[in-house]
């Protein structure tokens, strides 16, 4: 029970280490390496094709520009892809890598997160495999307490 | 093991009533209704809080415009939440709905769909729950399978 | 008789600054803290049902990216509520924050300022205040000829 | 204490009706007309000038395409202004409207509700005068209270 | 020497007729047929891979939304793609079209033309083509003397 | 015959000042001051109603974010308004100082220039009053000479 | 003294007309034809380097989509070009036909009126006609007491 | 069997070089210099009439803001034009250049590609003529599959 972590470019890992850290800090299972739609698109068919057999249980697929990589694994496998929009340098602020990985045609979903935020993309990956196994969402609870916690003592100390 | 449909307002259902159809396609138990956000504040806490405890696994929840039903509701419960942007009469060509859908702060993720796409948010649902029933990930291959057939089949008939 | 300001995040904290400044400078009683819609939602609940028993008469409140706060607050309170769509650093130029407020369904006003423009919020809560105190106009009138004269006189330079 | 509902042009009255309505329905006195910054520009400084002496406790002005009406009325007066961007036939998808409305700089507000809104902008009027006739805060509670209903009783038909 | 016509969905096919169109009147031998890159997406792979060796010296690929045809076939193939952002029933009046087709990263382009543009995309491929035959080029020539001819004679009749 | 520059804040003249040096470049006499059409209403009223009896040909005005000046000038005055939308601190990337001067209503045009385009406001203004001064076109064509004198070197010397 | 009135493409003309009624209106000589940049290249050359000395003092050119006729005169000719943006049916809404027109480099003015505002362009060649011709400045300002009286009439109406 | 590079301003080498780059790299002759269709009309169209007879058989042209160069050149001559859109120091973050170049009227076609992405249009360049020498399919052949090579060492790196 693993999520696989893939992203277009290199250049993408400051953004996409967060989706990491979020696993590894679940305690939940995965791998994290490159996987380019256009300059490796056989890599690309066969990650898609064989994630599901290999165990991984949701895919998180970050890309910039003319983002194709979430979409495309979504049409090969039936695993559910998370898909970060990344505001690469040659993005237009982001509207290309939004709209190119969010507007998938009907019957091939893919789960977008907020630009950048391969945070959320870790913790949704953790949601979805809660499903299977609860004690997930327990330990997802305890996360949205802890983040609650921080702002009620930044409230504290700002009403002095 | 549930999927819970809500929609800002009854005239989402057109939209909306897409995602039911995937559900009952894929023989997933699901529930449909009307929660809002701005004008049930309190139905829409109670919803969320109580969802998990009702055996809701994924909740997909559509609005348009200011659209902060999903955001709101993926607050509150642990549960996957994928959000279904609508574009609703007093929208701005859907991207009030989109944008305040997908552009979660770092700790709450909402797994966007494409605008109006309430049928990937059915798919996406049932791609979640194949995490802990694997029999849906085989149906879902199927699904694929009929979709490539069906544009096979066109691109048979265009080459005449 | 008072302002509550609040906002998403501290980091909004040099933002919202202004409109505190101003209910100091009109002599306007406020209180300022932070208040999460997505990470303490029953403290946003408990913080707008109990608003204007505690005699809050306008509220202003600041957010970025998917920004539910001002919203959300306005669903549950019948107090004003000055919405400022902050440009944080997740934002997408700050489209998202704007949009998230300003387009708010029928039912549910959201009195939205410029995007950063918490000084104004300030200016505009101080005119909503002087609707029950005219003295407040009257300051208002003695603000705005401030800023008349201030122009005049870089004209008068600039004429030279 | 009356509201003032101005429009740039005839055509924008089935927008503006919504704001009339909404003082009808909660019995705050109102006066309709239309007062154009392009075309009678005298008329509109003459009109945000006897504002306040008139009676006038808050100002409604809709107005499309390059709309300089709620800015520069606001800019004049004391008296909150509240602004409804109209999508008017020369309008760019309401883009003009709202960013031309919205963005005033710092000293001058225009509370801006969505594309449209002016059923908001005249609960945002009760809301605002509410503060200083505390019996229409009871009103507005129970127009949420009916809101609220509707919702309820269309939720349970839906969920039969 | 043929050029490839493929689009994403039968439904493109309106938009995508006019490079056939201009293939014929151009005398350029052409295929036409659908290869969707999400629901077909071994087909598209095949294609993309055999294309060169059919003989095929242009391709030009239609899609909308989140259009990953032309870029996908692009990364597959040495052969030239012109690209045919088509505004489909499910696209954000094109935009999503337009940027997930041009904003291609660096090392795999896709020559891109105007919404809707599939007349020019024929155009283009004739363009390209007439580098090896030159006859093409005069061809060419005379579409645009045509072109002018009309032109003027519209001309004309205005100045009356 | 005189050119009147005036912008909405002091902030402006590092964008306007290429106006008032394309006037001394040319031999235009001008005047250049600050009018904000927010802060000080009045005195635009008065520089516009007062601009054609005091010789003033042209004029030339320069705002950033709900940027009215052009448009209010424009609106009293039957003196040509050329429109300077200027990229202020508070504005969103520029749109809103664009949308707010372009999209005047029909009745009272703004010739708008591109964003930060006071120089192409100057060179405008000389074109507007060489209808009445004919050696102002004669002085134009020297300059576009001159623009193109330029490129041929710069071509030149790239071309080694 | 003449108008030259130039558009794209004869569909162009529904828009245009509203410039040569302005015209005829005030008394105004003007002509009126089709010029298009991209299909008469050697015709827009044409009329833009004989245009000055034919007595065309003010030209108004109208295209949609790449709208590069104003800018392209404006670069050939010293008399100064109004553009019209047009909104085409294969326009992005308006936007590229806004863009194109409006945002010329520094050097080259071309004076930009509101989407499809033919009347607008028609306006502004009477005013700077007026430079040279002040019974054009009376007559302006009639035509804008003209349009105050009919709001005025209207508002009389409204208030009733 | 030449590539004729242009750019409107010396301003746009650092992004153009890269097309020259390209030439250079697969061994392809090439001309590079700086034709502006603003400031040098002329020479623009003498550039564009010219091309095919000087054996260009492609043109790469790249301008910002509002981009008239390669729509412009291809409205001349017959040879395919290749459009970069630079985001200079005066564009809208590049939507202008984007829509001036990419939305071309039917009949005269530029291929776009994406933002600053010079690189690209230099391997269409050497795609296009790989129409006449198929020893230059083989290049990019090689070119592509180092792209790949360099990913996969990349992703090896990764998976550590």
């Amino acid at each position: 029970m693993k999520v696989g972590i893939i992203m277009g470019s290199k250049s993408d890992l400051p953004v996409m280490q967060d989706a990491a850290d979020i696993c590894k800090a679940f305690g939940v299972d995965f791998e994290i390496t490159v996987v380019s739609a256009h300059r490796t698109p056989d890599r690309m068919f066969h990650y898609a094709k064989e994630a599901a057999s290999r165990g991984i249980k949701v895919i998180i697929a970050g890309a910039g520009g003319a983002a194709h990589l979430p979409g495309m694994v979504a049409s090969i496998t039936t695993v559910p892809v998370i898909g970060v929009p990344v505001k690469s340098s040659n993005s237009i602020d982001g509207w290309d890598s939004i709209l190119s990985i969010l507007q998938m045609p009907n019957g091939i979903p893919v789960a977008t997160v907020a630009l950048n935020a391969a945070k959320n993309a870790g913790l949704l990956a953790v949601q979805i495999l809660s499903t299977a196994k609860p004690e997930l969402a327990e330990k997802m609870q305890a996360y949205k307490d802890d983040l609650r916690q921080k702002v009620e003592e930044t409230a504290a100390e700002m009403e002095g």
